[in-house]
C-alpha cells in the first residue's frame, strides 16, 4: 500500500507510528481470517477492502471531499447515517478495535478505562488513523460515561459536536433524542452545506435501510446447520459496514448471500453440521478487534449470530420509510434508533428478550457474553443476561477482555470447556 | 450499642456481618477523629451522633415509621429531599463508604466496579445497613454507568425507582428534570398518603435552605487562617448532614458555628496559622470513608474545603423561596439541583470555574484530586480539572483510590511530597 505514502503525509499521519499498524495487521489478518475453512468466494471482496482498509477507501474519501463532499465520523450506531447521507456526506464509524495508540491516550485518560476509548483518543493523539484524520465533523453522544467525557477531552483535538442520547426510553426521552436528531439534522445542512430534502432524505433512508436488509438476509442465512458462512466472517462483514460505500457494500453482501443460498441447497457449510452454535453478545468488537470470535471458532464452535452494534443491533430495525413530510421522517429516523438494545439504557430489557428469542431463532446451543475491560454498562448488565437465560437454561459464559493477547491462553481454556459443555 | 440488638433483630440485619461493622468502626474513629489537636468543644454532638449512628437514629426512624411515616432512601445528592419531607417523610443518605460488604456485593457485580456501588450493594445484600432496611422505597437515578445499572440488581432485592438524571444542562434537560421531579413529587405522594401542600413544601423548602445555610456559615467560617475546625471533622459534619434530623441538626451546626466565631476573633486554630491549605475535591466520601483526608491532615496540611457532592456541592445552592404556587416551587427545586456541578454531566465547566474560585477564596495552596477507583466521570474530568489548574499555575495532585488500606502508604508519601512543596 506504498504508493498511498503522499496521500497519509497530506492528511498529517504519524507516518512511523502508522507503518506500524500496517505491519501489524496482514499477518493477524492471515492468521485469523485466510486460515479459516470453506471459505465462500464472495469473500474475496471484503477480503480487498481490508487489504485496501487505509489506501483505495480513504483515497475515495479524500475525492470526495475535493469534489466539495463532508465526512461525518461516529462512534456508536445511533449516529443516523441516513441523515448525513441525505446531506450528500459519508458518514464513517470510527470506533477502534485495536490498542496500538494506548501509551499515547493514557498521557490524557486514565489507565483503567474502556480499551475501545483509549483507542481511539490514542488515533487520534497519535494521528495513525486515516479515516479519523479524513473527517470534517466528528459526532460524539452520551451513551456511556467513559465516552461521554472522553469526548471532551476529544474536543481539545478535533471539534466534536456531541448528542445526547437518552438513559430510558419513555415518551419524554423519544421526545429529547428527537429533538436531537433534529438539531442534528440543521448540523448536517450547515456542515455540507446542503439542506435535506424531502427526497434526499426518503432516498437516503431506502438505501441505508437497503443495507440493512442485506445485512439481515446474511444473518438469516446463517440460521442453516451447518452455517454457510463463519462468524468471523460475518463480523468482518459488519465492521465494514460501517465505512463502506453503502450501495457497492449494499451489491456485495447480496451477491454473497446469492452464493450462500447455493450453499445452503446443497447442505454445505463452513464446519460441519452438528458443529455447537453459539451466539455472542456484548460490546461492540471493531475492526481489528477479532480476537474472543478467533478464540471461539478455533475451539470447535461455530458463532452463528452477533448480539452486538458490530451486529444485529445495527441492521435489525428499519427506519419505517412511509412517511412524506421532512418531519414525519425525521421521527421516523428517531424512533429506529431508540429500538437500539444498548446496555446504557435502563432497564434494557429488551435485550434480555431478543437474546432469547435469537437462541431460538438460531438454534443456539448457549451464549457467551464478551464485555471490554472496564465497560460498566455491559459488564453490570451481564447479572441481567445471566438472570434470564439462567430461567431458560441456557448456557452462559461470561467474559471481561480487552486489546491485548496476554489472557488469550486462558480465554481459550475456559472456552474449550464450555463448548466441550455444549456439544 | 448492644442494647440495640432487638431493634436490629427485628429490621432483619444479619447480626453476625453487623457486628464485624460495629466493631470496625470505634477504633477507626478514635484513631481518625479523637486524635486530633484543638477540636472544637461544639463537636460533641456530632461525635455522639456517629456513636450512635445505628443506634439512637435508627430507633427515631422506627418511631417515625410506627407513627405512621415513611423512610426514603437515595444515593446521589440529586434526590429532593424537600419534597420527601414535605410529605413528611424522611429523606436518608444511603452512600455507603466502607468496603465490609464487598464479597457479597461481587457475586452480582463486576470486581472492577466503584466501590461506593459496591457498598451499597454489599449492605444491601449482606444486610447489614439498618438505614437501608429502614427504607420504605429508594431512590436511584441514572448519573453514572455503574449506579444506574446497579440499580437493576437492586431491584431484585428492594423496590428501586430510578429518577432520570439528565447529562447535559440545556433547555431541554431542564424539562426532563422538571418532569422528573414532577413525577418523583406524585411518588412521595403516594408512598406516603400525604398531599403536598404549598404549606408544607414551602416550610420544608426554608428548612432544608436553613440546614444548607448553617452548612454554608460553617464553611465560611473555614477561610479564616488559621482554620477553626479541620478538615475531618468538617467532612464528618457534611456526612452526618445526609441522615440526621434536619433541625435538630441545624441547630447543632449553628452552635458550632457560634464558638468558631469567638475562636475565629481570638485566632485560636486546630493547626498553626500558615499551614498550607487544600481544597479536596472529586467523588464524594461517604461515611466512615475518611482515608484521603486522614492522610492529609496527617502530612501537614489543613483542608480548608471539600468540592464534593459531602461537601459544597451538597450546600452551595438554595432552593429559590420566592414561589407561591406548587408548580413554581417545584421548578425552584428542579432548578436548585441542576445547580449541582457533578462529572456526569457534559460538559462540567462550572466545577472548574467554580474550583478557581474557590482557590482563591479560600487562600488555598493547592487542590488534591480524588477519584474513587473506577469512577469513570470523575476519574476522566480529573484531565479537566488539571487542564484548568494548570493555566492558573494552581498545584493539584491526582489521587485515584478505593476503600481497602492497602495502598495508605504509598499515598501518603505522594502527599507528603505534594504539601512539602506548597510549604
Ligand atoms: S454499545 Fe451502545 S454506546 Fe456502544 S456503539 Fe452500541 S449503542 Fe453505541
Ligand atoms: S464498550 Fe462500554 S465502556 Fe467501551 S465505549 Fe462501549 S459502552 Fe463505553
Ligand atoms: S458525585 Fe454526582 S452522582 Fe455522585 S452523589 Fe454527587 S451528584 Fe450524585
Ligand atoms: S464515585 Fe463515580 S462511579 Fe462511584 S457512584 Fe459516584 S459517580 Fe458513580
Amino acid at each position: 500500500m506504498s504508493n498511498y505514502n503522499e496521500m497519509w503525509r497530506s492528511l498529517g499521519l504519524n507516518m512511523e507510528a502508522h507503518d506500524r499498524l500496517l505491519q501489524a495487521l496482514p499477518p493477524t489478518y492471515h492468521d485469523v481470517y485466510l486460515t479459516q475453512p470453506n471459505r465462500p468466494q464472495g469473500l474475496e471482496y471484503f477480503d480487498f477492502v481490508v487489504n485496501e482498509i487505509h489506501g483505495l477507501r480513504i483515497q475515495e474519501l479524500q475525492e470526495h471531499k475535493q469534489n466539495g463532499g463532508k465526512v461525518i465520523g461516529a462512534f456508536c450506531v445511533f449516529v443516523p447515517e441516513e441523515i448525513v447521507r441525505a446531506a450528500g456526506g459519508i458518514c464513517i464509524g470510527l470506533c477502534s478495535g485495536i490498542d496500538i495508540g494506548a501509551a499515547e491516550a493514557e498521557k490524557v485518560l486514565p489507565r483503567n478505562i474502556c480499551p475501545l476509548i483509549k483507542s481511539f483518543m490514542g488515533f487520534k493523539l497519535a494521528k495513525i488513523c486515516p479515516y479519523f484524520e479524513s473527517c470534517d465533523m466528528v459526532v460524539g453522544e452520551t451513551t456511556c460515561d467513559g465516552k461521554k467525557k472522553a469526548f471532551e477531552i476529544l474536543n481539545d483535538y478535533v471539534p466534536v459536536h456531541v448528542m445526547e442520547t437518552p438513559q430510558m426510553k419513555r415518551g419524554r426521552d423519544r421526545e429529547l433524542w428527537l429533538e436531537e436528531v433534529r438539531d442534528f439534522a440543521r448540523l448536517v445542512e450547515e456542515t455540507t452545506g446542503n439542506r435535506l430534502t424531502t427526497e434526499t432524505l426518503a432516498k437516503s433512508i431506502r438505501e441505508v435501510n437497503g443495507k440493512r436488509r442485506a445485512l439481515r438476509r446474511l444473518a438469516e442465512l446463517r440460521k442453516n446447520d451447518p452455517a454457510p458462512i463463519s462468524g468471523l466472517d460475518s463480523l468482518l462483514i459488519e465492521q465494514i459496514a460501517m465505512y463502506d460505500d453503502v450501495e457497492r457494500f449494499t451489491g456485495k453482501v447480496n451477491e454473497l448471500c446469492d452464493e450462500l443460498d447455493k450453499k445452503v441447497q446443497t447442505g454445505e457449510g463452513v464446519f460441519p453440521s452438528g458443529t455447537p452454535r453459539v451466539i455472542v453478545t456484548g460490546t461492540p468488537m471493531a475492526i481489528p478487534n477479532w480476537k474472543v470470535p478467533h478464540l471461539i471458532e478455533t475451539s470447535g464452535a461455530v458463532i452463528v449470530a452477533e448480539e452486538l452494534c458490530t451486529g444485529l443491533r445495527y441492521f435489525e430495525n428499519e427506519v419505517a420509510e412511509d412517511a412524506g413530510a421532512m418531519d414525519a421522517m425525521l421521527e421516523n429516523v428517531a424512533a429506529r434508533y431508540l429500538g437500539v438494545n444498548c446496555a446504557v439504557f435502563t432497564p434494557n430489557t429488551g435485550r434480555m428478550e431478543r437474546l432469547v428469542q435469537l437462541v431460538r431463532e438460531y438454534n443456539a446451543d448457549g451464549v457467551i457474553h464478551c464485555a471490554l475491560s472496564f465497560c460498566d454498562p455491559y459488564a453490570v448488565e451481564a447479572n441481567r443476561v445471566e438472570k434470564v437465560l439462567k430461567e431458560e437454561n441456557i448456557p452462559l459464559l461470561k467474559i471481561e477482555t480487552g486489546y491485548d493477547q496476554e489472557d488469550a491462553g486462558q480465554l481459550k481454556t475456559r472456552i474449550e470447556a464450555f463448548i466441550e459443555m455444549l456439544g
